[in-house]
């Protein structure tokens, strides 16, 4: 289905050659200040070939608010979003090889095993262009997280290829040991990942062997993929559902949902489970008050109280039970080699016929950069979905407690 | 929530030390056999310290089914299952250090913050035992599986530590590109992996290295985590619910919902992140008749048509865009180190007062083997409810089509 | 929330000012054949102050279509669907008296207890505006139902204020057992409820008892009440899911949620609850094959099966123990005095002062012919749910049993 | 499907003849004092052919709490509750007649229709049986809705067939405007009805009449229907969820699915239809500090403030725009009479021959007094969900708005 949520639900629509892109976003409390200014910049940073800070005035891709504020504040019903589509002509790819053959690793076949039909540019809603509504609804989310607890989420580019922000070693299984990745994820903004644009790696060494290696593949036609690691910050103690919706459970969901990606690790993730329990726990310590932060946002102006112990080191990833315990949430993940390449592949029709594929026209060699603001809105949506039923559950255990 | 599913919906209740623990199984199609001999031996594979082969007359966390059947067949109304606990006792772990110190990288804490009252075992539902209703009603999607389209779900352990069955190399930095690990998903049995007890990896020498790991953890008093694949064969092509709830995102969330895991993967997964687009891609080739599969379900006995395309290779893990194409869907998921060990941790007690934590008691040096069938049963829980989703639109389709 | 239905997913948007109002619409059938002009005639029927038949070609609440179909076919993908507001400035009813009052029996003051804040039109998404994504999103749940299973569903006026099309009897406590009702609702079309525009009470007499008694009201800036009656032929048996989503449950929820209604009966109703079981039980019969209905749709060409048992009475109203049973569907639905009148009204201000309020400008005295489509248009979202969730059960059960 | 709810989530299972029936119940608050005690006196109200006062220490329905609570405090965990079915064996209706024959105006066919299967007792589910698992979830609800907003919720019998409490005159076309009736709204207790058993009419004449009916008619081995009519007093304004899950249509929802119901009426209901605007709105006034109620729990001791104003009268039954406007909420049910009847029906079998079917033993004339506890369980189910739901709200509101 294409709802996500079940207090702050999203309900996206829209495939690539449709009149328009766009999203419900139900459950938005009311009495907040939102307008199109608070959601067109990651919209922005979505945006195909370009980022934030290159094309400061871009025109294209602008949400209109449909519904559910006034006066610039939300009225605590729906609020939709639409995105128009420029290219609203099916048959735009135009290529007779693509009428004949399914994309390999595309969603052609599959979308045409499911629904009996498919749409002229292939996957339908399996487009990156599907994932406007997702980020339009995310930045409500984060205003709202933001507001709330000061909440901070900022995605950066680790790896492209084999070329890593933090290789894999044997002292440092995950990265969640070292403490240069500690001290990032500690200061990493948005501002600073868009200064390493177009490749969002936020380090000058790292992010210029990952540039090199995508402008290698791109001169070969053929595409390369890549990890992202996201950062939580300031995230109230006490989120996520157990048994089924454990916090981890729903970014893992959340993110596996992103086109093209392929694995999801939560904290020390793979590299956690070579390690033993000795090493890997995360001993408790008595909590500071947190100076403020990179963003400016304090802690201690956050209306949400935190808990009075912390954890020394954090291989949990700030998830312990499902449950989150205060500490920076952080995840990684994969995203495969985009399938489409320019590369002539042999491959087989939908008329069972072998044959060789050529996809013309110009094709993005890797997805990794674009990703980020992709990755910060569905993280968004699950912190959100997880504050709510919090709030529900603090508010009635206020009320019913004897405590 | 402690509810998973849509169409066939799973509701879980207990925790260590209460009455008993159960599921109530709902949209279980009628007019299907089914009695605790279907149920029973996935809950005897799950036991503790235990393979089913070495027990075979096991008789504890015995099931029963309290509705939903009549004369052995299903009446189509909810299945309820129920497992008494043995030890009901609260206090049970009896430490009086375990009442002062929440448990590192253990649920206590955070359970405490969620609900401002945390069970005498520790975390509540983040208990191990929780796991058993997931098994329960997990046979029952496994058994319609299996009828409906001869659907095998196999999981088994691919490393512990740093031991493991298919390290990665230069060449494969996934196995999913290594003939040897394809033709293993091709053949694996249930049986097969349980013949590798107690550490279930389908091979002697893996195995036993494995073993003597655990076994020197265990006599250091420590713990260590690990890895299990697990392929799911003869899948229907067309499953899956794009946008939110692709294939891929449904399993990462059931996986992630399980006790302990830290990660997941698709297919290549973070390894086939490394990869040129142009090796990645998986070419489609005209399917041929499939032969009987190991366990003796041939294809060709499915109700289900099957696609006229296959993959050449399967780095996609027989999903593309979120939908099954009909090959086998195969997936890697990491457990971390167990968090309660017989080690002495310096930490700190609920009061914030710094210590030194001892849990005494025998505890588990690995969850790994054991967490096979509940692996199996989360999968089961995906895709059946995305089998449902699949004929509800089969059916409309079929009705409202001109085709 | 603004979602309705579980495998045909709905969400609507917008309030009375707000840019637009609109629906996604999600679980439509893939190959279905579907344009702007299956759905427009319902929401010109809803239009307010006429009749489908006196304005032909209004241009007002066009719906366009955003996604979801290409080549004039579904594509089993979201179909969101947007009507614009023509009057988008807040503060239209621009009545300063409007704005110290809360308007009796209307929503502005539950809306501001609610959310804290409230649209300038007053109650938000009370508006009767919200209900164009119902009535655009039914029509598409009306073409499925009718290409599946000839579904037909129309919906009539049966009274206004103490006007009745047949008032109740010692004989008849209900219509269910009087023989010229039951002979109505097998016949009664669309078309014949709207050659009695503009009341819609398919009887002259009636009709014009009903018109004179609207006029009354107008007149004396006062408002009245009604009911219609709502029935449904051709229904599958064995839809409505037991136990809490029973398929009366589904529609006395899905009526209720219509604005200003007050009153659900099924069947025989109230007056049943008058009536001894020995004459209120449906005895059953052979059923025979089913002429060609009124309004063209042979039952024969269905292509779902139709129990071999009929009813010889139908006091049930086609469903029992929650599951349509095959015989016609009908219920009642009852609708208040419009809560805003020009006459005027002692109350007290948002401020706690006592005061009068008159509400100026053209207030509809009565909205029940208005609701005609909005009814069947519900009726269909909760039919369409239902066949989609005994879709998934019957493929299932066709897929396990050994039947 | 089962379940009901969507922050307070209610799954039963269970039919006649199965183990047992029971419930699991997610969402509850933690922290709460709760055991067998809480819930019991509701269950022990349920059981058939007694009241309350007659059998104070009935054995029968026990219910085991089987998980979610320690040392007498809920844990935030599903509560799993169970109650063992005495009759457990198939075919105990033992009739060779019930067999061959659909019992007319019963479930047995249709569920025949839809599962292709029925259990041996008739149309499962369809049992009153199942209403148990409601109840006792009903009972927790009540308690939190108790605890936090003082909430009381107490539903009496209102007419058995034609015999009325309030019967309809040209004055008062629905009781909302009768004085007398608005009275006992304030005052009646549950005490009050239990007092007036076996009828639970709470007026001694009214409750003659009704008891000499329901005399008659099992005499004469019929069976007749009646209403209830269910206060709930101290609700909280702004509960409801527009646009889809106003409070009545959840309420309609609730009470349309109790077995053997046939209409819902919220306020003035039908009446209120007959009923001009000018007399139907309910005009506003300042609210003034509410004395303590007849069970003792004071206005003022509600942790949950009150609006400022209040209505004049409440002929909306205290809901405006689908939300609860803080006056006494009010709505009236109606229960056909009961299908099973001694009398001698000509009917038709499930193989299409005509016959007469004679239902032995001992059948209940009339279940209206019996479904006094499940009403009001519904009532408590649909009240809580929507307490949390708004608390959800009310603690983000708080959280992000600048007001």
């Amino acid at each position: 289905m294409s709802t996500f949520g079940h207090y702050f639900k999203v309900h996206t629509y829209g495939e690539s050659h449709c009149l328009s892109v766009g999203v419900i976003v139900d459950g938005v409390p009311p009495c907040l200040e939102l307008s199109a200014a608070d959601i067109q910049p990651q919209l922005t940073r979505r945006r195909p070939g370009q980022s934030a800070i290159t094309t400061p005035r871009d025109e294209k891709d602008r949400v209109e608010i449909q519904s559910g504020t006034e006066r610039g504040l939300t009225l605590g019903t729906p609020i939709a979003m639409r995105i128009m589509n420029e290219n609203q002509r099916p048959k735009d790819y135009g290529n007779s090889t693509m009428d004949k053959f399914p994309r390999p690793s595309h969603a052609d076949l599959t979308y045409q095993e499911k629904y009996g039909i498919r749409a002229s540019s292939g996957g339908g809603r399996s487009s990156a262009r599907e994932t406007i509504g997702r980020v339009a609804a995310g930045a409500i989310a984060e205003k709202c997280l933001k507001l709330s607890a000061g909440v901070e989420i900022v995605a950066f580019v680790t790896s492209i290829g084999d070329e890593y922000l933090f290789p894999p070693t044997a002292i440092h299984p995950s990265p969640s040991t070292n403490p240069e990745f500690l001290s990032l994820l500690e200061t990493i903004s948005r501002e600073k990942v868009d200064s390493f644009a177009p490749v969002r790696c936020p380090n000058a060494e790292a992010s210029a062997r990952m540039e090199d290696l995508i402008s290698d593949f791109k001169a070969r036609e053929d595409s390369i993929g890549g990890t992202l690691t996201c950062v939580i910050r300031n995230v109230p103690s006490g989120l996520g559902e157990p048994c089924f919706d454990k916090l981890e459970a729903m970014l893992a969901h959340a993110m596996l949902s992103i086109p093209a990606t392929k694995a999801f690790e939560i904290g020390s993730g793979f590299g956690g489970c070579r390690m033993p329990g000795s090493i890997h726990n995360d001993p408790f310590i008595k909590a500071t008050p947190v100076a403020p932060s990179a963003t400016g946002l304090a802690e201690v102006e956050s209306k949400i109280p935190r808990p009075r112990l912390t954890t020394k080191t954090n291989n949990s990833g700030g998830i312990q039970g499902g449950i989150s315990n205060g500490a920076h949430i952080y995840f990684t993940v994969g995203f495969k080699p985009p399938a489409t390449i320019g590369q002539a592949q042999a491959t087989t029709t939908y008329d069972e016929e072998e044959g060789v594929l050529e996809a013309k026209g110009r094709h993005d060699p890797c997805v990794v950069p674009r990703a980020v603001p992709i990755v910060e809105a569905m993280a968004a949506l699950v912190l959100m979905d997880a504050m709510m039923a919090q709030q529900a559950r603090i508010g009635m255990r206020r009320l019913v407690a004897n405590v």
